[in-house]
């Protein structure tokens, strides 16, 4: 599985404690995922659609800071805003033309001494340089098997 | 933005505590990303990676009890187990192919009265309605825009 020597395999299991509801063991946490009350659940947690667009919130955060630091650009991040268009048809009824998310935006909010060409350099190495914004922009094969109990 | 009738918008912000961790708020949620004590975190919840693959477990449960209901087929999901190999070096130092995951792999446990042949139906009409597993299997634009304080 390991394709590349510096290649590092993730994995995480989840309960599925209802029909909308899981709790995840990721290492030595929980996350609960869940859903709002006004969707049948009990809102113990963000739904699966929140949790992608927090874990590409977060990775803008990591890797743009791990990238000033490296250019050397004083730049501090003090906020990330992530918004998605999702047509719930497909899910819903089958009949949209895509399940997931139709485009993803991200508004960040810096605190900096660059210039112009510097942000949009550190822009450009950060977008390339984030793995969730990585795995979400390009196609990623995914795997699915099924076991029965 | 909401480019058909049945599209729907979610966002949420992230309130950048540090370089690797973020509280999310999302509706009357908070989320804590952050890192293992062992990548200078303090683990108060999952690294985005992480939180990417939790995203796409629920969302197999999600998906796959919907969509199991619809066709009429008795079965429960108990786990789903998500695995992803990613080349930490791009993310790193910049020199890899790709940030993101390599591939993923879910392996899906499920209690069921179903043949073999209803099985592969469902998980086939599964893995084209999650809207988490479409939107990393497939491109998905994705747009950054960044404001200074």
């Amino acid at each position: 599985m390991r394709s590349t020597p510096s290649s590092e395999t993730y994995d995480l299991v989840a309960d599925c404690t209802g029909p909308k509801s899981a709790t995840v063991t990721v290492r030595d946490l929980a996350v609960e995922v869940d859903a709002p009350e006004t969707s049948g659940g009990r809102n113990r947690g963000p739904t699966p659609v929140e949790y992608l667009l927090a874990a590409l919130a977060g990775c803008v955060n990591v890797t743009g800071i791990h990238v000033a630091r490296e250019m050397g650009i004083d730049l501090d991040i003090t906020a990330v805003r992530v918004s998605g268009d999702l047509d719930v048809s497909t899910f819903r009824t089958g009949e949209g033309d895509r399940a997931g998310y139709e485009r993803i935006g991200i508004s960040v909010e810096v605190d900096t001494t660059a210039d112009a060409a510097e942000i949009d350099a550190w822009r450009r190495e950060t977008e390339r340089r984030n793995p969730v914004l990585d795995t979400i922009a390009r196609p990623t094969p995914v795997e699915v098997s099924i076991s029965t109990a």
